[in-house]
């Protein structure tokens, strides 16, 4: 396919990055800044403008992987003539997208992406169309970049969107969290590498309920008393310890 | 080393296979339940006994991979003549084992172990030791099992307990919170697994706070508002996501 990506960013570079290697051609990036613009679009070997007025109109699909907040104002500046548009977003209706394409969809990808990171990830996606048409078509490009693809419509999406955030973003919170108290007691978060990594790759084998492990679904009080007397020092860790332990207990209860 | 190892749960059978694997001999298991007792001594070609009155006085190391709480009082039944003893708890002194050696210490797996795993993974050792004779033993030890040893006391031990159990049990639990809801809800886990795998992994590269992505992090309200509104129905994973979204913003706040 000949594509237009109107963004910038994380989401943007990683997609396009992934359509190049599918042997998809960039034809332009658009982004408000230019010096972001020509970076990405260089890296693309595509051209680049910085005015949604420039945008190519003779590409087959184009991409809006703009910030989900900014989604329906870009949408509403657009004229795509029927083209194929789809947005990026887990928590934005396709609909907004009507506003610049009748033949319009959602290209959501399930990934954590930041644009620092060297090695592109397995990226599942959720597709949406408005027609069925379009829904075919952006499931058969989709599934050029992909082998994980699956149809959902917006609210199948969005509940998909809140897992997502609650198993990626909430657990590397608390990696961050965590890393921070190692610094501040001075003990070596690297030691706990093996034990995150051995803690997602079951996932694939074990129902993770089946498989919890740690003082709170053992029982064990006088353990979990040490531990919070231990983060006196941390009121904010601490809540979050009494908040898990009594969900894990809750979960577990005989 | 010819051991001894008293308890028959996930530790003691992962440990004993791991010490099987370096080739280590496994002399005896000691267990108050016989048939557990007997399919671990089975397992690790041993013999068994179920009283700690009968444990084999001639071995070169006794294992206590028993429950956190249940050491104190195993420790206090055991006399061993001043042979070397460790057990395997993140948050139990190592002066507990003095009742019943003299040289004793820990030797702590900082990983999390269910014996129902088919792969045995990477297991980094907190290991201790109560004279500088039995910290380099058990540091010898360790090493002979694991290419992750590190030394630590009794208070840096438990910090990384603590730790560990953010990382893992409440990570573990966040996964098991999420696929509860998403059956729930009827979308499908499995969709979620190469997230959570890739944001697990990255952590080998990069900082936990520099690769956070989400709403929280993008201040984008608009997502959180649709996502709360969502989990309405589901008001202890609404209160999770208000208090995780809140901690996420209150860290990279500008």
């Amino acid at each position: 396919m000949r594509i237009v990506i109107i963004g910038t960013g994380n989401v943007a570079t990683i997609l396009g990055k992934r359509f190049l290697a599918a042997d998809h051609e960039i034809v332009q990036v658009c982004g408000r800044n230019q010096l972001h613009a020509e970076e990405l679009a260089d890296a693309l070997s595509a051209s680049f403008t910085t005015g949604l007025q420039h945008v190519n109109s003779n590409a087959d699909l184009y991409v809006l992987a703009v910030s989900d907040t900014a989604v329906a104002a870009v949408a509403s500046q657009l004229q795509l003539n029927n083209k194929l548009v789809v947005h990026t977003a887990g928590a934005v209706s396709k609909n907004v997208l009507s506003a610049c394409s009748k033949n319009y969809g959602v290209l959501y990808p399930l990934q954590s992406l930041r644009s620092e990171l060297n090695e592109l990830p397995d990226i599942p996606f959720l597709v949406d169309g408005n027609t069925e048409d379009d829904l075919a078509l952006i499931t058969e490009f989709a599934s050029s970049i992909s082998n994980q693809v699956q149809q959902a419509g917006d609210e199948e999406r969005l509940k998909l969107h809140i897992a997502a955030v609650m198993v990626s973003n909430f657990t590397n919170h608390l990696y961050a969290l965590a890393k921070a108290y190692c610094l501040q007691e001075h003990v070596d978060f690297n030691m706990l590498l093996p034990l995150i990594t051995s803690v997602a790759e079951r996932l694939h084998d074990y129902e993770p309920a089946a498989v919890q492990t740690g003082p709170a679904v053992r029982n064990d009080e006088a353990t979990i008393q040490k531990h919070l007397a231990l983060l006196q020092p941390h009121p904010a860790l601490q809540s979050l310890y009494y908040m898990f332990t009594e969900s894990i207990k809750k979960m577990h209860k005989q």
